[in-house]
């Protein structure tokens, strides 16, 4: 059952509080048995680098964040499975403790979803008492990673497409598990697909449209001819029609010869119970030879009857080649028998991904609409997110590592997005996240901030925005704002509309050009001085 | 809640009749449409090629089929939502008769889970009527695909980490997913691992091992010996003992200047909570300036008072030489204070991969322990799993393709594992996996049989089995054969013994040797005359 519109469970009911690492619990136990559990902190999560050598990353999962933290309570069972797993010796108090702890006194900033993203500016900022705030670590790592994944992977694809084309997610079977199908039906629609092939996705978001026709075993399970009865079929007016007499017909009329009599049989079947969409899957024998003949044949025959057909589907062979083959067909058909079959639909499939749609855009293919599976659901990596303290009892936490590409920005943060330009109907063009101190003023549109590359000293831009975005809003404060949950199409809308409008050298997929992630001044100095301070000056004697 | 031990229903409960691509229901409906929704069908799932470069697979997945199976019905809510996703002009007869639809006319055959598997030999067979057969197309793929990619994953990683290593499955975070995090820890398990850090998968599968011990986040959140308040800490003959003195006094002894005072406050904190199971994560400022100094001053302190300490965590840098320097240290320690920690436990984490175990044991690493997360969660590949029509009324079929890799082996089949040699204490070693027509007697030990490559004539071998292994079990047949259903330690135990007695060659990580899967000679004889009848005779002219 899908869960009713006001209500704010989990799509997946097995995200409850056990979803956590282990140590989440030993370290809330130590916190607790120290008597530090209620200090207040604060983390950020963010992430290092953007997936697929790209420039960009959408941000995705939010919704089922704010689920997640609205359904946050232990129940009984889960209190004694704990007791279970938890080390011996665990003071059985600390679980009285867990059993009446709450979310009341945690409140998390988010980015909206859907907003583009970039390296090291949080995703999420969770304040609370020390132990909450760890607790909520890996499910809200889980929640937002794979989500934001998907929904980048899914941009990509819808830049490499352009617009105009049709994207459809196949993926479900190759996908990572039940959810993992689901979510990424889910979250390729936010990042730009048009529908889903997926019927349990579409079960429990329903304004995610489906697709799909049929598959080589349809056409497979049909030998001949006299396989399939069409005495029912009628023509679109109502009278009686022979489909399989006037296929015949222009299948003679076309000089196809070898067609499949199976696949025409089945094409047959499947035009009868939709005549009215009518999409035929033309590689199971041989596409030129016997699919698209035996396509034609059937699209004439409904056409006859006063139905539109829809077209074909590809699912192997080179695509480029192939559409342009049965588009030339189809505008062969529409001159010599005067039908409308110029433009009829051409899907492809097959193991498509970004290189694969770059590839055709170069070799002219006829394609309208691609159906992808595998590498959207799985994307051969993983969002590197991460969650890190960054601020315990006021005071700014860092973890040192030699690797300047590591290292967080520390304390407790906002970031806001400075745009520029615009002007003349043209809107103003993002062109850096600044973060500051929580304490500081935010800039204002018309006044120069300065913006500082935040480990090289000799990178600093002084900017004046026309726009001031401010990046993140509440959506947690011991009750959910359930204006964090924006609907399906609206996030979908909005990445639609960042893609058409961020500076197409940032989103290219090759050699994009990095957009501007800065401190301001006031945090520059922090971040330095605390590195001076944590890190230790290293001795050679 | 865990299902109850005797529930038959899915660990996930939205893996229901819906878990589908809409193609599977408007093919049903054009096959019930054109009245030969009922004709018998047989359908193998199979892969066409082992994951990972490798030359085996490990086969998983198969509860959940079984409970899938067994709570496949469709709902009231069901219907309403296919009429309303499926095309315009649908005839509404076709909802009843699926709301009456069941799988009481299915059978699927199934290797048992756990088993190694081969390209082209199926791991499920479903016969039954045509339309049920392809209506649990995608689910079965789902429930199959990413649970044999993850296992096959965990047992690659076993063997390059050898018998003796501990593996500890830390993956939840960057899991695809809720569910795709509960299933990685599960089938990591099954696939050789030793435990997981995800307590959601330790909850709903009560065998499972649970691990972890803190991150980062707790050592950075003390900043000085001053915030850890240890006066209730008890030796363990019960009397009050000062672990923070004993533990500055060892420092001072071990000639420890640089290290971090919250370090090692965070150290004493998590040691006080958990005397009997100290374990501290050492890479947080300087592994080893910093970070085994003041483990080794808390350690020390605990030995003193009378507790055990586990060992160390390292999560970043050469973990080879970190690995030897902490080994070094700890013999050092154990020698100069007579206590025994030469053999403390050394767990290390950060990105470990096959390629980093196997670079590592090159080096000559001192690692007990491997904390594996991301790259057995999202391998970075899928399993191309397929589900292909076989026969429909007992006619075979097959999909021809330019490339005979992919053409799946037709028809209704039986397959066998055939194994030779043993004795003299040794088991025989398996050698060929054997697919016949199910209409053939089975090989019998002692009795020569003529294997064949199912494409290259040329390559054909008279084997003389000493065992036979039936691959095939029946696992549903109207209704779930509960021993399909196997507990998660026995398929473990299995998996580790098949990697035991396989030969090496097959399962080494480089260059390794195919393992032989062949067609009975009735079976080449049929697939070939049927792809000569079905392949048209190109022509040139």
């Amino acid at each position: 059952m899908p869960p009713a519109a006001d209500d704010l469970a989990p799509t997946n009911p097995l995200a409850d509080p056990l979803l956590a690492d282990l140590y989440e619990f030993t370290m809330a136990y130590a916190w607790w048995k120290n008597g530090t559990a209620g200090r207040a902190a604060v983390a950020d999560l963010h992430f290092r680098r953007n997936p697929f050598g790209g420039e960009f990353t959408v941000f995705a999962g939010l919704a089922e964040v704010v689920r997640f933290l609205s359904s946050y309570r232990f129940s009984a069972p889960h209190i004694e499975r704990l007791r279970a797993l938890l080390p011996a010796g665990t003071d059985p108090r600390f679980f009285d403790w867990l059993g009446s702890s709450s979310l009341e006194r945690v409140r998390v900033r988010a980015l909206r979803e859907g907003r583009l993203a970039f390296p090291r500016v949080p995703l999420l900022i969770v304040e609370g008492p020390v132990a909450q705030v760890q607790l909520l670590e890996t499910a809200l790592l889980t929640l937002v990673n794979y989500p934001t994944l998907v929904a980048t992977a899914a941009a990509r694809l819808r830049l490499a497409a352009g617009p105009d084309r049709r994207l459809l997610e196949f993926g479900l079977r190759r996908a990572p598990g039940v959810d993992g199908g689901i979510s990424a039906s889910r979250y390729a629609y936010i990042g730009g697909f048009d529908a889903t092939s997926d019927v349990k996705a579409a079960d429990l978001f329903p304004s995610l449209p489906v697709a799909g026709t049929h598959a080589h075993a349809f056409v497979q399970s049909y030998l001949n001819l006299g396989e399939v009865d069409l005495s029912d079929f009628v023509a679109a007016d109502g009278r009686p029609f022979d489909l399989k007499e006037a296929a015949l017909t222009y299948r003679a009329q076309l000089d196809a010869l070898h067609t499949h009599d199976g696949e025409l049989a089945a094409f047959l079947a499947y035009a009868a119970a939709y005549p009215g969409a009518f999409l035929a899957l033309v590689d199971t024998y041989d596409t030129v030879k016997s699919g698209l003949p035996n396509f034609l044949a059937v699209a004439l025959a409904l056409c006859q009857a006063g139905y539109m057909p829809l077209g074909i589907r590809l699912d192997s062979g080179d695509l480029a080649y192939l559409s342009r083959q049965a588009r030339a067909a189809f505008e062969a058909v529409s001159a010599r028998f005067s039908v409308p079959f110029a433009h009829l639909t051409i899907v492809a499939s097959n193991d498509v991904d970004e290189a694969t749609l770059l590839a055709l855009n170069a070799q002219g293919h006829q394609v309208d609409t691609f159906g992808i599976g595998t590498r959207l659901v799985m994307p051969g990596e993983s969002l590197g997110g991460v969650y890190k303290l960054m601020e315990v009892d006021g005071q700014p936490r860092i973890k040192v590592t030699g690797d300047s590409a590591k290292i967080s920005i520390p304390g407790r943060k906002n970031a806001y997005r400075l745009y520029v330009g615009g002007g003349g109907g043209a809107p103003p063009v993002p062109v850096v996240d600044l973060m500051t101190l929580a304490d500081e003023e935010p800039p204002e549109p018309g006044r120069p901030v300065l913006c500082r590359h935040p480990f090289d000293e000799t990178k600093r831009v002084l900017v004046t925005p026309r726009l001031v975005e401010n990046l993140y809003s509440v959506v947690w404060d011991g009750a959910a704002r359930r204006e964090a949950i924006r609907p399906l199409e609206q996030v979908r809308a909005d990445v639609l509309e960042q893609l058409a409008h961020f500076r197409q050298d940032h989103l290219r997929a090759v050699n994009p050009t990095p957009y501007k992630v800065s401190v301001s001044a006031r945090l520059y100095d922090f971040l330095h001085d605390l590195l001076a301070s944590e890190v230790p000056i290293a001795e050679i004697r």
